[in-house]
Parts: structure tokens; C-alpha cells; sequence
């Protein structure tokens, strides 16, 4: 099947910030739409932490890109995966069919790099989809469960021993979440279990945590993590992942049946543009128009574009990818009109990261935040982002639950294929 | 490992109705229990079907077990299959553990029974597990996906044919979900399909559906089913079920890409008694105090066991498997103190069944209660037996939001091992 409307055809490719910003903005503009999602939802990223430590449901960050886009009647939502741009004939091909286009947006994201390492892509989890997150949530609960059953004490310990690489806000978010359910939630449910077996190690190649942040939050950070329990390595990157642990750059082995690996991403680009058209971690070099060079017709925004702003590349963070989107979408307006747009500028509206319930840090401008003022910052921003009312008021909801009951209620070990095997997380010296 | 505590051991295979209601009976009795199960969670099944239809998030019917137990301080909880049971000399083997017990309660449910159909197993999809639940939310969803783009009219019809086999409480629920799903939800999201090719077809092979309930609580429903667009064929079993479709025993043929199965279920008992011990559905014939003949610390509860009263076979209901569990718990505790405890007797306080939103027949003695009436007294007994303050809230909540709102907020295709695959639902004429 072949998809050709007669008003201009703008195909947006992925409905993260960037896709959804970009025909949400496109309403009201004269022209046909089609938004290409391998998935039927629209992920909150940045919360994704929560759904993998069982702090909220699925539904509560994920919502269905056609009911979102209800309202936008020029808007035709696909689920389809890209698999090849004809830049020359303006044609995509994608796993369910094919189009043609006038305009292309390439909002395809980021997946994780695990910078060539083939046992770390096998042995570790990254956290960038709900299928990550729901991965993890069910290992961290399965490896107490066996643990719980466990008489050899260096199997048990690697059972508890649960590993994060990166330390970036990804990094630092999930850690701080999963010590915190570690101390308050699952001592009340496994009683057999001695908690001072129980780690949470957190390695970074850098010399700091949030190297993105002010150092002073980032050292505040850090300091948060360690109170509830995280070890916290500097300076090692990881050189090895295997079935029953990690080897550091220093030699040093950390047992661990668990690695979560949020240490980079790459930008997910179907396109072989050459060497020189990307920039580190494979984003599309872009003009300040936001558009492939020499192909006014193509643009790249979020993660997957490298813009270039006094010097520095633009971060891979959502608000980039949002206010590229509207960008784009007044640039293409403007375009059909015969008027001129300015180059894309970014404003920094400020940064902010979790280090657990009831503490964050924020940059906001001049302004640096942390502790409670900046979780309520931070709770406010994000739920002025959350997509939706039901979702806004589930993750209120599921975080008030937290804040005042000190429980994470969403602890299920479970798929979409069956019940759990109970066999799945079995150490070696359970039985 | 083998666990063999000093006190009279008490283990409790299954954490369902029957067997959570032993264990919170057994709470203050002087005994250690081991409670096993599968899952780690407990799952609130008569509610299974809203999860399937999009309207619950699984946290609002399943409840970590642990969670459940805690304040049980004699109760223990094992994540593991139970694989055999030696009766002579008092032993169970379970995946993780083997353990030694004083009494056995055997709360083991039941499983999807496709009376031997192999065919039917392949191509059909039970309505017993939460990943069962999860698996037809993606399935029906991708449906719509894949016919949204498929321009073969037999593939398209087929793709949004869906079947559901068995016309007692929960294919009646699930197919009046669906078709309101299908009248109120989808057709603001799918704007391409042609709704007038969507079907939901109930194929019951007796000649009424709600056969448990009085024949004009059955009639009701069949008739607002009807109203909703379901096709009700009575009196015809499923002879086959292939890739494509299913053959009803008067050749006639249904083209559907979907079958869900809710025919028939079986007791789910890893023992081997011989027919003669069994009845009907492979239930465990027990004696009035529900135990095994000549094994009475051996007791069978809920969809597990056959108990006789009056004559006729208790059904397999919630509150069979909790007046059960309480029942034997009692009779421990008075095995223990020398007493004695009359024959269990089931005081049915009555059945009923949604037929979508804001409707509901009911058996409530000698009251036939129907619409909106009954909907209400559904609510309130359904949040009386959810567990857990949290999962009401939930429930209700989504409830309301239905009710007020027409909406099923849960329509995520996912799975837990990685995102949506686009191909897993493309029908052959899709692209």
C-alpha cells in the first residue's frame, strides 16, 4: 500500500517529544500528516525509572498516539517501523508501507550504546523502552525471591547485588529509586533475607555523577545516593559484562546477576549519510534550520539531530527535541506560505534529576535547587509534561502513595507471554 | 533445600482465593505455613477480563503476595511451580525447594481446558493469567493496527473479526467489554476503518448463555449483548480452530484472526489419583470435611476439588474457594486442639455478571436484580473482595472514569521483553 495525499505530506518518524511536538503544532497548518511509531504509544521518558523500581504502571507514562492525536483530524497515526529513506525519490519504506513525501522529520530518538561491547548488550538491560522497564522490575523482584531461597552465601550475595553503569540522570534516578524501594519496601516483605547483603552499585567513567549539572548539585547528588546505601565507583568505565558480574577498568569484579546499563545512547538514524554528516554518538549534522544540508525537505530533530549552539551540541534532553519540533512545524508553515523563519534557537528553561522520594536537584537559570523545594519543582514540571489528565493524576496519585506510605505498589513479576517462570532468575545455588 | 519447621508445618499450594483465605485464617492458629505459588502476586481473576478489554492496569487486580502476608508472621511465601507430591511420606517437590508438611492444602485453581482440541490450544487464548489478559490487549489493539492499513477486504474483515468461545460469566463479560470498546472507544482513534465491518461473535455450545444463572437473568443478558452488536450463536460447539478461523459443528465457518477461549476450564491438581478419585473437569473428590479419602491431612479447595452438596457439585466460583479455605483452616486449628468441626456446608450468598458499563444481572437469593441496580451492587461487592485499600481505589477510579468518560485509558501493546514487534499481528494483506 502506497500512501499520496494531495495537500503537502509531512511524515514524521517517531512520537516521542519531538514527533508529537511536531504534528501537534502541524494542526492547523494546510497540510497531511502521517506519524510513523514502531510503537501505539507515546513514552514519558524521563519516568521510565519509576515504571522499572514499581513505582507506577505502565499507563501512567505511556499514552496511545491516536488518542492524543484525536483532535488533529490532518493527522494519520501509523504504528510501523522505518526501515529505509530515499532521500533522492522522497520516499520511505517502513515495515507496513510505503511514502511518499514532501516533507520529512526524522524524530527517531536515541537506543542505547553499549559502545561495541557484544557481552554487554548481552548481560545487561538497558532503560530506554517499557519493555526494558518491565524487564527490570521483574529481575530485581525475581532475584529476591531466589535469594530468599538461597543457602550459598556468594551466590546470594550476587543475586543482591545490583549494578548500574552511568552515571548520568538516567543512572542516578534509577539507582537512587531502587535503593530506596531496597530500604523501605522489600525488608517488611522478605524477611529471611539479611539486608546488609543487599548493594546497589552505581560506576561511572567520569569524576562525577550528573557531570551535566553544577558540580555542587552534583556532588549533592552523590552524597544523597550514598546516605541510602549506593556505592558509588568513579572513573572506571566497565570492560566486561558476564553472566555473575562486571570487571572494571582496574581489574576489579563486581558480582551481579543484574546490570542495568545506562552509560549512552546513539541516535537511531535509518540513513547512511557518511562520516561527516554525524557527530558523536551517530546524531545527524543539521543546519541551523534544523534540516539535512542540502535537503531542505528533511529535518532532524531531538536526539537523533546534532545542533550546534554557541559552540556546543544541544544535549539529548526532551525539551530540545519539543521546541525543535514546533520549530520545524512553523519553518514548514512558512514554507507553504512563501515566508522566512529565523534560525532555531534553544532556551534553556533548566535541568532537574530525582535522587529519590521527596529530594531532587534543579538548575534554573542562575538558580540551583535541591531537597525538598526542588522535588516539588520537579513534581509540578513533570506533571505539566505528562501527556494527559488520567495519567497526570495516576502519577500524582502513585507518588503521594510513595510519599506517604513509603510503598512502591506495583511489584509484579510478570509478561506478556505467560505467567512468570519461576526457573527464569534461578541462581545456581538455589535448590 | 529443606525447609522443616519445628511447629505443625502447614503448606498451601496456590495463593488464590482458597488459598490466601487459609493462610489469613490460619494467621493466629500455632502453626508454620508455607504458602507457594507460581506468581508473585495474587490474582483478583473475575476482574481479569478488564484488563483484557483495556480499562484496568494490572496493579489494580494483582497484589504481591508477600505484601498480602505481611503482617502473617507464620506465614512464609515461596515463589515456585509445585511439581509432585508423594503422600505417604508427607512431601512436596516445588521448582525452588522440597518441603516436609503436617497438613496439605491444596488450593492448586484450575487451567483453560480445550477438551483435547490441539488445534484450539494453538490458535486460541485462554482467560486465566494476567499474561493471558496482556496478550489479547495487544492482539485485539495490533488488529485494528494492521486492518487500519490493509486494503484486501476478506484480510481486513478477518483482522477485525473477534471470537470468543464460551457463553458463562467471563466470555459473556469479555465480549460485552469489547463491544463497547469497539462502539465507544476505537472509532474516535481508527478513523479509516469502516466500523460496520467490525464484529464480536460469542459462540456457546448449550443452548443459553449465563447457564448458572435463572433463564431470564441469561435472556437479559443476551439481549443487552445483542444490543452492543455481539452475534450470539447458541448451540454449537467449535470443531476446529485454525491460523484463519474457526469451524462451528454445522460446518459453518468464522474467519477471524482471534479466538478467545473460555469454553471450559480444568483442575489444575499435580496428582496422580486415578479416575475413580476424580470428577468431572478432573476436580478431586473430597470428603465433607475436604480432605482426601483416607489421607485427611491432605485438604483440596476451590476449582481443585469436587464438593458434593445436596447432591449437585459446587461450581467454580471465589466464594466456593474462600468459605473452603476458611473452612479447613478451622478444622486444623481444632485438629490441633483435639476438637472437632461439623462438615463444611457453602452458604451461596449469590452470583452475578457485568454485561458492560453500567449494567449487571445478579442472583442475590431469591432476587433476580438487573441494569443499573445490579451494576451498582456489582461495584461494591467487587471492591469488597479486591485486595488491598490501593487496588480498590484503582479500580474504582477507572471505573468512573469509564462510566463518565466512555474511555479505556489502557491501550498499550506491549510485552516485557523488548517493544512491540509491527510484523506479530500484520495480516497477509497488509503492506
Amino acid at each position: 500500500m502506497r500512501i499520496a495525499p494531495t495537500h503537502p505530506h509531512v511524515v514524521i518518524v517517531g512520537a516521542g517529544f519531538g514527533g508529537l511536538a511536531t504534528a501537534r503544532a502541524l494542526r492547523h497548518v494546510d497540510v497531511s500528516v502521517t506519524l510513523v511509531d514502531r510503537n501505539n504509544y507515546h513514552l514519558f521518558q524521563p519516568l521510565l525509572y519509576q515504571v522499572a523500581s514499581g513505582l507506577l504502571d505502565p499507563s501512567a507514562i505511556a499514552s496511545p498516539v491516536r488518542t492524543i492525536m484525536r483532535r488533529a483530524r490532518n493527522v494519520d497515526v501509523i504504528r510501523a517501523e522505518l526501515m529505509s529513506v530515499d532521500l533522492e525519490h522522497r520516499h520511505v519504506d517502513t515495515s507496513a508501507v510505503g511514502l511518499d513525501y514532501d516533507y520529512l522529520v526524522l524524530a527517531s530518538g536515541s537506543v542505547t550504546d553499549y559502545f561495541g561491547n557484544a557481552n554487554a548488550r548481552q548481560w545487561s538491560t538497558g532503560l530506554k523502552h517499557l519493555g526494558d522497564a518491565l524487564t527490570l522490575r521483574s529481575r530485581l523482584l525475581g532475584c529476591f525471591e531466589t535469594a530468599s531461597l538461597t543457602v550459598d552465601a556468594v551466590t546470594r550475595r550476587r543475586l543482591l547485588t545490583f549494578a548500574v553503569v552511568g552515571g548520568g540522570p538516567t543512572g542516578v534516578e534509577y539507582s537512587g529509586a531502587v535503593a530506596e524501594l531496597i530500604r523501605h519496601v522489600l525488608p517488611k516483605d522478605y524477611r529471611r533475607i539479611d539486608f546488609a547483603e543487599v548493594s546497589v552499585v552505581l560506576v561511572e567513567a567520569g569524576d562525577r555523577v550528573l557531570a551535566s549539572f553544577a558540580p555542587r548539585l552534583g556532588r549533592l547528588a552523590a552524597r544523597s545516593l550514598e546516605r541510602k546505601g549506593v556505592r558509588i565507583i568513579l572513573g572506571q568505565s566497565v570492560r566486561e559484562v558476564d553472566e555473575h558480574g562486571l570487571v572494571l577498568q582496574n581489574g576489579e569484579r563486581v558480582e551481579t546477576n543484574t546490570v542495568v546499563w545506562t552509560a549512552g545512547v546513539h541516535a537511531a538514524v535509518p540513513l547512511d549519510l557518511g562520516d561527516d554528516a554525524t557527530a558523536r554518538g551517530g546524531r545527524v549534522k543539521v543546519t541551523s534550520q534544523l534540516h539535512l544540508p542540502g535537503h531542505p525537505e528533511v529535518f532532524v530533530i531531538g536526539d537523533a539531530a546534532a545542533i550546534t549552539q554557541d559552540g556546543a551540541v544541544l544535549p539529548m534532553v526532551a525539551p530540545v527535541a519539543i521546541q525543535g519540533g514546533k520549530y520545524v512545524a512553523r519553518e514548514i508553515a512558512a514554507r507553504i506560505n512563501g515566508a522566512e523563519v529565523a534560525a532555531f534557537r534553544y532556551h534553556d528553561k533548566g535541568t532537574m534529576a530525582t535522587v529519590g522520594r521527596g529530594a531532587a536537584v534543579a538548575e534554573i537559570g542562575p538558580l540551583r535547587i535541591n531537597g525538598l523545594i526542588g522535588w516539588f519543582i520537579w513534581v509540578f514540571i513533570h506533571l505539566l509534561y505528562l501527556v494527559g489528565f488520567r495519567s497526570r493524576l495516576l502519577a500524582l496519585w502513585s507518588w503521594a502513595w510513595n510519599y506517604f506510605f513509603w510503598d512502591r505498589p506495583v511489584r509484579l513479576i510478570v509478561t506478556a507471554d505467560g505467567d512468570a517462570d519461576p526457573q527464569e532468575t534461578r541462581g545456581d545455588g538455589a535448590g
